[in-house]
């Protein structure tokens, strides 16, 4: 089983609206509201899949309770008594207008009752995958103690942050970290296994203990970026439980990725795009 | 018992930004919830008041119950299937942004369930109150048959909305109309007892079949004039249900939209300005 964490989940409000004007009242033409955060993302890209997966994390009040509502894949969520963050994407002809709530302030007793939690998870998991921001309350190293703890329980963890929760979180040595190529630059040496970096539209590069590779995808895909880098670490924590060797993972992360652009929700696949691009990556040797 | 109908209520949000600019991504400095809806201010400033009172109206769904969470008066709410609307208000340094979801479509069994628990109210009560919007579903006469059925069990009613619903509104009877001179003007021949024109921070003008007042309150007042019109409506309720006068009705209701203008929260009165203001409100024959 692989295990989804999302400490900082949100209830994702889309806003359709003619246009945005400051100042102005507007009438919201259209209203769609989803589960948000990335280790969702991951478990509902695994979960349309097939493969065996459950998502924990925190939720909290009326707004956790909305969220978990909109989890399709199974969850087993740890509460805690702040309100859980909405954001809000307001989107006109022109572009998207993003709103986002501070969050929930999660109390040291909530962060230990998540890892008592998450404890028994790693007990049973091949493979947990860290996903997203930190909320408010919790320490700038709660990855590093989740992926310390998985490791007592020779599960394998697979970060995909930024900021402050990367850097001590890859130092806490995960098995791989999907950071950008701009929160690589910050990055220091990481312990880390392997690093995949992630380059948008160009594709990945993986430096492992085995070698170094770059992936690109055969062509150039259109469409909703958001929930790209989820469905690359939904292929990499895949790869990671199967041990499938890296040049095969990592076309696979790319052509997920990929079907994730052509799918017009964060958290869904193009499956037959997915199918029809994965034997199609070039994989070659990086310097 | 005053009873306040809300058919379309909210879950009102404020997010206070630095500077709301399209296109770009915001992070929310402060967030505030609370229930929206004029008849739940009406309902709240009668409660402040001591005044008994039942907040009546529709609920669905989660924002359903975070708003039924978040009403502190006594209420009865009749349910929906549809998910209640939110609103989201963005305010930064120059002024607000307003973003109106379209709200639930009620279904016509939904609308018959409502007029039976209705019913059941107002065979209780002295007043009812009907305020704001129709939500999707609802035929234009909605507060026409709420108005009939009141009259038919000898209780008093109060109408306070706008357009199409505030016309045929109207054309019911009701024993007082409260609509802005703008609207007042699209509304033919009122088959109503009494017409209380709202002009702002100039005061009311009430034509009723026992003559015309004009009540201006005794220095401008500055704040936050949302719910002030719903003050009034709370103010206009009590002293139909108690026979005031109305020359003495009249400066009641310029003194409690005053004290709701100096409150910073719709649905909210400052008491002290209230009762400092009440005796000083000029009244006057109106032409």
């Amino acid at each position: 089983m692989i295990v989804t964490v999302t400490l900082n989940p949100a209830l994702d409000l889309t806003y359709t609206v003619d246009a945005l004007v400051p100042h102005a009242t507007h009438r919201v033409q259209r209203v769609a509201e989803r589960a948000g955060g990335k280790g969702l993302n991951v478990a509902a890209v695994l979960h349309a899949l097939g493969e065996p997966v459950l998502a924990a994390g925190l939720l909290g009040g009326a707004t956790g309770a909305a969220v978990r509502a909109k989890v399709d894949t199974p969850h087993s969520f740890t509460p805690i008594g702040a309100e859980t963050r909405r954001t809000v994407t307001v989107v006109d002809d022109i572009d998207a207008t993003g709103l986002w709530e501070p969050g929930p302030v999660v109390t040291g007793e909530e962060w230990a009752a998540f890892q008592e939690h998450y404890l028994g998870l790693v007990k049973d998991a091949e493979v947990i995958v860290l996903s997203g921001s930190l909320p408010q309350g919790l320490p700038d190293d709660a990855y590093a103690v989740l992926i310390r703890l998985a490791r007592r329980h020779h599960c394998r963890s697979v970060l995909d942050t930024s900021g402050a929760a990367l850097g001590r979180g890859a130092a806490a040595g995960p098995d791989v970290v999907k950071p950008n190529a701009k929160e690589l630059a910050a990055l220091q040496s990481p312990t880390t296994a392997a690093v995949v970096e992630s380059h948008g539209p160009d594709g990945l590069i993986a430096r492992t203990p085995q070698g170094s590779w770059r992936a690109a995808p055969p062509e150039v895909v259109t469409g909703n970026p958001t929930g790209a880098g989820d469905a690359c670490a939904a292929a990499l924590a895949r790869g990671l439980r199967d041990g499938t060797p890296w040049p095969e993972l990592l076309a696979d992360a790319v052509a997920l990725a990929a079907a994730a652009v052509k799918a017009p929700v964060a958290g869904e696949i193009d499956i037959n795009h997915y199918r029809a691009t994965r034997e199609r990556v070039h994989v070659q040797p990086h310097r």
